[in-house]
């Protein structure tokens, strides 16, 4: 691939002066139209060192209103990075929708150097190439431009940058001894870089190779790949909101499952309180070691909890959690996102909250609210709900690959329950706080919702990330089994 | 102080239960009313190793709504954080104006720990006593409930549940060295401790001593002091809402600066386009050494601007980075809070964007918005923006402290330069994004906002972070002055 291109392209000063002051012009002006039509942008720069990638980002900058844009160098990761999959960061820094992201290195060191210096072992970055492409695919599904640079010079010509820098006793230091030793593997960085753009071209996330001995020419050809690649969006958008106008009334079929796993659940399961209260004492003392194991052992842990409102998810967390060390554990209860969330693609703000190795996470609510809560009440269309049970299962099987231990809980309760408990809550001074007029509006679209439920338990029950379903008619029995089914899990991993 | 604290106080377990199961639903509910009234709640655990810290965080969290608390261990601070003046990382972890943060251990690590073990010179810990004050009260006088305890168990009593863990295989990796020699450094703890409490207990952030031996007691202990800290809070509240509508109409004075400072600027400075383009040229060239310098030395740099509509900021900072390594600086747009900045103090969000040392941040617009745009505009009250200018010198004096090289511009034009701008910014299609209605009301508003900058430029210059105001009725001027300015400044900390 790299071979074919053509690195002898120039430009002179002044044909470069000509283009690039209408082009500055025209990028500023289509930064603005997609600010205001909200759709983000992620522009990742890739190259050889000393390839350029400073400058032709600063040029590229300069073009830009700085209210607009962030720009992330990519670092080796850090202690706190390292402790989580490594494209958590990435997602840390995913663009709210008016905004531009520019990327000075980015997850594709991944396949680059920690592929090339044997950061990681081979099945970590050839993994990698899926989760990198679901990534992608995620953002750009949600409305994101990807514009994707790899800045490509000779070997010869890095010799020559390297041996210029070094010739200037103040900038001597910018090259390191690293710097010549990948220069010398040259060959093996090539063999790299080409496996990773054949891997990773796709319609979504599209490389663009830039011949960049010439700075002006690279520096416009960066310049007309960014406007294209915006005024392409801006007219994608137009059409798709367009056809979702036509396609409004368009009926929903049903839901390939036609057997309700709800159903079958048996509810008349229960502890009496005697039984309880000797079980959860040992459970609890039981979860208290398996933390200690889990931190000792850096074993990161998801539990996360859905459920029927009133099916006792808060009491059956303060249960699992009593004689918990507080240092080993964190409760993040979801509720519906803040602006700055809403601005975000939507497991933006779940994969910010991920535990890092050797801590547990417990999700009051998840994830799962994007296809139910928001499937049945319609804050999302059917193309994102659709889209989202391969989304979470991409997800969740990038924390599987990671070494993440992840218990998805269902609590099950029947209608009657239900209603005795919101009755409950009603008298009961000290719980009517718990009880709002909306939790009796959902309470009558049941049906609805239990749809949903059906369908989400049978679409994201995967070998990685099962889901275990909770009979919590009876809080003791629940409770029980909640905090066994975590021990369970856990122990299987240690 | 310490010694006269009587560690035999003890509850059986019939009074504990008595008592706790009340204290329980009490704090739940005061919890609830601190939400809706917008109360956060800080709650510092500092205290003697095996004082029980763990335990009694989760007796707490188990009263409260996981939904409206986080915790936050301490742990030795990891690069990222000690590459910032050491609050930075509280000031991130600062809550919501719902919740409740619990911080096992704290900033006060500074003066315990990293004082005894010498982690940081004594210029830097006696100096960190006036910081968390400071950081204290201003959290406080945001509405901040600060409650801080400290675990008292003995030396005797610290060795014995040492020896206690030690003998348990499964928890003996919990007691390490580093435990054993600071038993046997007790005393001198116990004099760093004392020094502490002495110098940091304070009407806003109160200490409180918890008799730990017995684990029922302090629980109690605990339970009560939140109560009343809560119960207090909420009260004063009312009283203060009452007496600010009371106050609503008082006069307001005339601020003490007689003399204008903005009516002595020299806007008649000018340079033409040949000295201009000459000089900024070399600049240019210098200011990309300069940043160099900096990340090679670590010396962390803020650029603030601040200036009248059309002063030309944006062209500025432009001209300032043009050449400059994308990878040293960001350029931090400022604009009104999103729903989640302004649940928090108005500082939180500056603390958060702070360079890291070795990098540059140039704020466009900045924290100066409390004592100009929302005093103008109303959307803060007097007593907030009056508190400012000591808020904002003490913020800037921690920064000074840690070593960053702080510059401050004010771009100064007169009404006649602003009008022609605007006209121009109307006329001229590429530029019309530029010009809001907004603007033309806000220059209307020319006196009141020239009063406000006056106060500002005289209440906050200080010996380390002085102002300095840019002639800009000619653009090629100021942003000469601006490098030059920059560049001084850094040179000489170099």
């Amino acid at each position: 691939m790299l071979e074919q291109v053509d690195l002898t392209q120039k430009l002179d000063r002044e044909e470069y002066k000509s283009l690039i002051s209408d082009m500055r012009l025209k990028l500023g002006e289509l930064q603005r139209q997609a600010k205001n039509q909200k759709i983000p942008v992620i522009v990742v720069f890739e190259g050889w060192d000393a390839a350029g990638k400073g400058t032709l980002i600063n040029q590229l900058m300069q073009a830009l209103d700085p209210r607009g844009y962030n720009v992330f160098p990519t670092n080796p990761p850090v202690e706190e990075e390292q402790l989580r999959p490594f494209l958590w960061r990435f997602w840390c820094r995913t663009p709210e929708q008016t905004r531009i992201a520019i990327l000075d290195r980015s997850w594709y060191g991944r396949v680059l150097v920690e592929r090339v210096d044997k950061v990681v072992p081979k099945k970590q970055w050839s993994t990698a190439y899926e989760e990198i492409k679901a990534f992608e695919r995620q953002l750009a599904d949600a409305g994101n431009v990807i514009v994707k640079f790899f800045l490509h010079i000779t070997k010869k010509e890095q010799k020559k940058r390297f041996e210029k820098i070094e010739s200037d006793p103040a900038l001597r230091w910018k090259v390191t001894k690293t710097d010549w030793r990948h220069h010398r593997q040259y060959e093996k960085y090539l063999a790299a870089v080409e496996d990773m753009l054949a891997k990773t071209d796709t319609s979504y996330g599209p490389w663009t190779i830039v011949e960049a001995h010439d700075r002006r020419f690279a520096t416009v050809k960066i310049f007309r790949t960014m406007i294209q690649s915006i005024e392409e969006a801006i007219s994608r958008l137009q059409t798709t909101n367009k056809s979702r106008k036509e396609k409004g009334n368009a009926i929903v079929k049903k839901p390939e499952t036609s057997t309700s796993v709800l159903d079958k659940v048996d509810l008349s399961l229960t502890l009496t309180k005697e039984q309880y209260t000797e079980k959860i004492k040992k459970r609890q003392q039981r979860i208290r070691e398996v933390e200690h194991e889990i931190y000792r052992k850096r074993v990161p842990v998801i539990i996360l909890y859905e459920g029927w409102d009133a099916a006792g998810k808060g009491g059956n967390i303060r249960r699992l959690t009593e004689e918990m060390d507080p240092r080993g554990f964190e409760v993040v209860p979801v509720a519906a996102p803040n602006d700055v969330e809403l601005a975000h693609h939507y497991l933006w703000r779940f994969w910010k909250a991920i535990p890092k190795a050797g801590h547990i996470t417990i999700f009051d609510r998840s994830w799962y609210g994007r296809v139910m809560v928001e499937r049945v009440e319609g804050f999302c269309s059917q193309d994102e709900w659709k889209r989202a049970y391969q989304e979470i299962n991409e997800m969740e099987s990038q924390f599987a690959n990671y070494g993440v231990v992840l218990v998805k809980f269902w609590l099950q309760i029947d209608q009657a329950t239900q209603l005795a408990r919101f009755e409950e809550r009603q008298e009961v001074t000290y719980k009517q706080w718990k009880i709002t007029d909306e939790d009796w509006r959902n309470r009558e679209k049941w049906d609805r919702y239990k749809e949903a439920v059906d369908e989400m338990l049978f679409r994201t029950s995967t070998s990685y990330a099962p889901w275990t379903i909770i009979e919590s008619n009876c809080k003791y029995y629940a409770r029980v089994k909640t905090i066994e089914t975590v021990i369970k899990a856990v122990e299987s991993r240690l």
